[in-house]
């Protein structure tokens, strides 16, 4: 009886999910276009003419079906839906060459999936340097019908930040992919939610040395959040930059860091935030200054000696118009190498009361040493000494079909020699390219040591901002230089937060624990378009044997694509 | 016994065949590359980090065979071999949508082809603009071992002619698909063998108003023919122009016209020849000049008001020394819209005794109107109202195969009205996009009528050559205004041309006939890279069902694609 009743319960409880849960339809094109994000007009790559993307809002539980239609003349596309986990549908991560083949111009994919966690999101390229090219936007996740959030709001903002280049994208990668090398260099400009203002300040009125902007476009109007005075807002912010560090502000306004990667944190107030490229976070304002004025909110450059004027937005207090300029200036963007600065805000990220443990131990740690490389003259950066080349037919599908020669079946290194000086340049910059990936076994509990050292300059260490997809993983602690084994001691287990990205410091390390539950082949990588491009990433695979169905069109290429041609299906 | 005997013969040329010709290998690949073919460095798409691509080498009756592998990072790729017909190999004709699926990136696709007849042939991309890119290479095909040429020459150049513009093609793309739309205008500088000064003149010293070139790059150093006195030589010259219609020049010498399209013609000589893109020629020039002076090769624009220096080319008499400038100016071009003088070239175009005569009568006649119009506000070229719009699958494939839904089965008109006033802009521009083809009675006879027509605007009417693939045509005739039925009886059955390519002159008709006797899918179209892109070709299908076998990897798109998967083939 006592059985009947608990089964009947859970029945009640699925049916009510299955009945709020919806699925969300969208019918999408990719194709370039016209813009002129900050002024100066460019084609970009947009979705429905539209960029950014149009956002996508559902409810936790919600499915989400995108039928995505090519619509480029000679490129293929995919969009990786990033912080969604794509539990039981790996197949949907849109990774090319990872979870599947890029869709072929005038084709059609549909991903389908389940946004299970409410939170902050966003989707983009992932195929080439196409994000780079403008191929992202927004994915918000509201709570549940009958649930509520842990904190209050009475409205909230969505603030998609990115950096944007006037060099094409194919410019770049030749650049990057040279003998001689040729470095990109820092973006031309910041933009939030898409628009910006080319080497020009819309405060040039209140600082020295900056030159006034002309908005040639509606394009590259400042945006603008209105609010009513006396009310709590919640700003969504998300970076999907190619490059930069960003540090947001709002002239007279704290905020409130409530919510990273679409896990609650720990509240904490600050001045001035942080956000590296694949990070989100929510933070809420309150606006209790003088109504009377408007403020600048401001996004400048951080980790990198900026050469890039800082996007502003205006947050106008109603019913002043919305083109007042604020009186005083915007907000300074905290020193580009002040890294105790940046530091002393990721320490602060903290689990909410309430957010799942780690399990206290690990089954297996791997290290993993990111240098700059030299091979065959070519700059890359490395992983253990290994390169990443991505294999023309997606692991997805050799794995899971356990097609031979699909990709390098060599076991990448578990850490990297002991003697390697983090705090030099490598004295061998020699490395090796390989697709090699690290075969995980299925709910093991995994620690992964990110370990940053000395690029191929003297006294230089770069910012790396790790994304991991498929998961989230518990950040276990920071450190200074190299890890050593007694570092383990200090992991924070208690409320170590739980991320999808996170960043490694000049010459530190950082430690984070995953559980492996998730049946896939999953990217781990530095998050900086053209590092990643560069080769800096590890591949993961976990449980393949236990991925169910895969759709056809998502391995019609490479040695999949001649399996199912050969129907050889296993 | 006699026949024994010419068994026998058949059997000993065969086997001499066999012996003489050759397979010829070549491993390719295609990628992004820096280069500064006018001396402003751009990316463009090379093989073997060569531009133009490596010149094919062959002789008749030779195999070629050439693995292809797609280096780009996000882009299909395919090559037609332009000129080549492509007996039994019709899924080797490299037209991305017709005879195949792109190459996807990282993927190896072998073409392997017969080149049967000598002559002076190109290669080039067919998919997007990419041939715009700088995807291009010389083709040349000598006699048969044993056999001769019919005139004789001490040496040969090779001159690859083509228009380069600044702008990517991804930029070119969006503009031509854009509303409003944006022409592409004017390319940037003419190149030979890629090799063209931008915005400036070899000659400068020698002509009021132009500025000398810094040749700031070897790429962009003039091409030098070193000539000894008092022999003859062989001008093999294409044209692979994007837009640009030319004409080419050599200061004190003439041109013996002796080959065109692979064709030998009746001799004639001439000053200046016009050379449409997609048109090749050989010349002949003889050495008799005052061999202490160099001479300029001029290449110039003609058929649209010119915004781009001529390229200028040194031919350089033995022991000169190659710098040594022509002290006399280069060749003046031809008026750009004096087309009586372009005529009068065209019509002097005529077979060499020994060429086959087409038949005597046609079994179909087709009439082609060709219109610039109006779709939903985007300007389009369109064909009895048609703007081609190429389907995602193959018609090669999906033809022989006979898959429903692949593209529009609606038979396209034979001809437009009887009332269509080709003198004037059409009274209605709309029209209509469409992927129907002309499916022609195997081993039949066709004419086809080109006319053209007034374009959108009053009193405008451009040049375009059009081209076939798998087939050379005879070339009947050239008329001004509308063709009539009674302009049949001034065909030229006696000794019209064979070419792959021809012009239609403004307002004006062009009469060609084939016999349609190679089974496969072929385009014919405006080789004018971006009137293709706005829809202005037509498919014609002959014999399909005698195609035997479709290598697997052209058709592992779209609807075949899926159909391999299924296993259904039939």
């Amino acid at each position: 009886m006592g059985k009947l009743l608990y089964v009947c319960c859970i029945m009640l409880l699925l049916l009510q999910a299955g009945l709020a849960s919806k699925t969300r339809h969208f019918k999408w094109e990719v194709g370039y276009m016209y813009a002129s994000p900050d002024c100066e007009e460019k084609i970009l790559l947009g979705i429905n003419g539209q960029f950014p993307g149009p956002t996508v809002r559902a409810k936790a539980g919600d499915t989400i079906h995108v039928e995505l239609k090519n619509a480029l003349h000679t490129e293929g596309v995919v969009i990786h839906w990033h912080g969604i986990r794509q539990y039981g549908t790996p197949w949907a991560d849109g990774t090319a060459s990872i979870s599947q083949c890029a869709i072929n111009p005038e084709e059609t994919f549909i991903y389908r999936f389940q946004v299970d966690k409410a939170g902050t999101y966003f989707y983009h390229g992932h195929y080439g340097m196409q994000r780079a090219a403008g191929l992202y936007g927004s994915l918000i996740v509201e709570v549940a019908d009958g649930e509520e959030e842990l904190f209050h709001y009475d409205g909230e903002f969505n603030l998609l930040l990115s950096d944007w280049y006037h060099q094409s994208i194919y410019d770049q990668m030749v650049g990057l992919s040279s003998k001689p090398f040729r470095w990109i260099g820092e973006p031309q400009s910041l933009l939030i939610n898409g628009r910006g203002q080319y080497n020009c300040s819309l405060a040039a009125h209140l600082m020295e040395g900056s030159s006034a902007c002309k908005l040639t476009s509606k394009d590259c109007a400042p945006v603008v959040l209105r609010v009513l005075p006396g009310k709590t807002y919640r700003l969504r912010v998300a970076s999907t930059t190619s490059l930069s560090s960003l540090n947001l502000a709002i002239g007279n306004h704290k905020m409130m860091v409530v919510e990273a990667d679409g896990n609650y944190v720990e509240p904490f107030i600050v001045d001035d935030m942080d956000i590296y490229s694949g990070e989100s976070y929510s933070v809420l304002i309150t606006t209790d200054q003088n109504p009377s004025s408007n403020y600048w909110l401001s996004v400048g450059v951080r980790g990198r000696k900026p050469n890039t004027q800082p996007a502003l937005a205006i947050v106008s207090y109603q019913p002043n118009s919305p083109s007042k300029l604020p009186e005083s200036s915007p907000p300074v963007t905290p020193k580009w190498n002040d890294y105790n600065h940046s530091k002393s805000f990721s320490y602060k990220i903290l689990a909410r009361q309430g957010t799942p443990k780690p399990p206290s131990y690990a089954d297996r740690q791997i290290a993993l040493l990111n240098t700059q490389n030299k091979i065959n003259g070519y700059i890359k950066w490395s992983i253990n000494n290994i390169s990443l080349a991505l294999p023309p037919t997606p692991y997805l599908g050799s794995m899971r079909y356990r097609l031979k020669n699909a990709f390098d079946t060599s076991k990448p290194p578990e850490n990297f020699p002991s003697d390697y000086d983090v705090m030099k340049p490598p004295k061998n910059p020699s490395s090796a390219q390989s697709s090699n990936a690290y075969v995980i076994q299925f709910n093991s509990t995994v620690d992964v040591i990110l370990q940053n050292a000395n690029a191929l300059a003297d006294n230089v260490s770069e910012i790396h901002p790790w994304h991991l997809h498929g998961h989230d993983f518990w950040v276990l602690g920071y450190g200074d230089g190299r890890f050593e084994e007694k570092d383990d001691s200090k992991f924070n287990l208690e409320n170590p937060p739980l991320r999808n990205t996170v960043v490694i410091f000049p010459y530190g390390w950082t430690a984070i624990r995953f559980v492996a539950d998730n049946p896939g082949v999953w990217a781990f990588h530095c998050h900086i378009e053209p590092h990643l491009h560069m080769g800096m990433g590890v591949i993961f695979a976990e449980g393949v044997d236990h991925v169910r169905r895969i759709p056809k069109e998502a391995i019609t290429c490479g040695m999949t694509g001649k399996m199912l041609m050969n129907n050889n299906l296993p």
